[in-house]
């Protein structure tokens, strides 16, 4: 078992009921990161569904739950041939940190009847940007976990050279061997940093809601992400993530709208 | 008051409970735009609401509610300062049709820090093209109530011309002499033939999940439409949606994703 299944394990104790152990090393900065509760809770919900895929999940971000155990609880809200539904809250000591609506379906593995390009050209690998790695004391220890390679004018905000959009794309892979799956993706589709650090704000940006789709199992190998955004002001922004496989095929679709860092 | 107006209100029966009854003006064949049904259920989160905007709204389409007299059942999450929290629930005699999750928060009248362009050219209203008046028995009610105005190409799929990718692009306005807001903003996010018909696809294509995010309060006047998808198959298709308002400003943006139709 690789540290993330480890990390994402959900442990049955009723029919709606689950142990979960929220674990510090999908830290970023103080808090957990999202895509990583949200896989968590992932793991929940599909175990107790007759489907086998979480194919969409939406999740308001209410709190931010320190490590530790906890629980996710489970109210089912359909059960039908091709779909079924189901609320799935994060709870602590009767405590709501996150609250979800998940359906799960269960994916074949078919090719597209249409598909759009992937949203912008990427450099090969060898020509991206790792982040530098941060300071013990910043508690990131999320990035010691995963291995992101950056469009390097993309991550321009590192050295003062914001390209004045939001923005940011990267390939994707767990630090340990692992092949990705949807609990991956549900980690990747909230592990860039904010697409809004390219277009020069800086700061704790919390997301509010996130919504993300699997629409297709993904290949082994490398992921890739597509972040941008449409608008900013009013103290809000949108992210949009794209993640497409190594065979090309888009699997995952998110976006998320986030309150801008005051930092 | 309008029609609109009048055909969403929501009646608080107590801090948790309000009454609606769902107008058969909003059929869409048989069921009734989930859009619409959106807008009643805002209603009610809003007036419960500390804060005065439907921010973001996820919902999941769990059953087709026939028009008739529903309740809508609020769950409040978190009540914070700047953004509150509420899960809402369309019920009738204790089945649940809608369920959501909800931010409110009150958005401000200020100039967007940076915004993207729209996503396509939009030729003038007059060049654009109504759909025919529908047959009385097809119960496409809606349309009455809806002033839309086609980009031409993306409604070519009417007469066996279909552009073969998933677009659809529109004016849109009430019928009724009615300024947008964000309850008829839930309508627009809704309202276009499934994108898919101009890929060409056919049928019944129902909506397992609605996210969109109200990103400014609209000015008066025409809204633009501009819907779009990204991947088809296995059974699924994404419909992205943003609406822009008569001053060139990003009002909405939705995503949904639904059911292929079998027709």
């Amino acid at each position: 078992m690789t540290k993330f299944d480890e990390a994402t394990q959900a442990i049955r104790v009723d029919e709606t009921t689950y142990d979960v152990c929220l674990d510090d090393g999908y830290g970023i900065g103080g808090p957990l990161n999202g895509g990583y509760l949200t896989a968590v809770i992932l793991r929940a919900a599909v175990d107790a569904s007759p489907h086998e895929h979480p194919v969409s999940t939406s999740t308001q971000f209410l709190r931010s739950p320190a490590p530790g155990p906890a629980k996710v609880l489970l109210e089912p809200l359909k059960a039908g041939r091709t779909t079924a539904v189901t609320r799935a809250t994060l709870v602590r000591d009767d405590v709501a940190y996150l609250d979800t609506l998940i359906t799960t379906a269960t994916l074949g593995d078919v090719a597209p009847d249409w598909t759009g390009e992937p949203p912008a050209a990427m450099p090969p690998l060898d020509d991206c940007r790792s982040l530098p790695a941060p300071k013990p004391e910043s508690n990131m220890t999320l990035n010691a976990r995963m291995d992101l390679r950056f469009d390097p004018p993309t991550i321009g905000w590192l050295n003062g050279e914001p390209t004045g959009r939001p923005e940011s794309r990267a390939y994707f892979r767990l630090a340990e061997p692992q092949d990705p799956d949807p609990y991956v993706l549900a980690l990747a589709v909230d592990c860039l940093p904010p697409v809004v650090f390219s277009a020069g704000a800086r700061g704790w940006a919390p997301t509010v809601e996130l919504t993300w789709h699997l629409r297709a199992l993904p290949a082994p190998g490398w992921l890739t992400l597509y972040g941008s955004g449409r608008l900013i002001g009013d103290g809000w922004f949108d992210e949009d993530v794209e993640v497409w496989d190594s065979t090309g095929r888009l699997v995952a679709q998110c976006r998320q709208l986030a309150r801008l860092g005051r930092g």
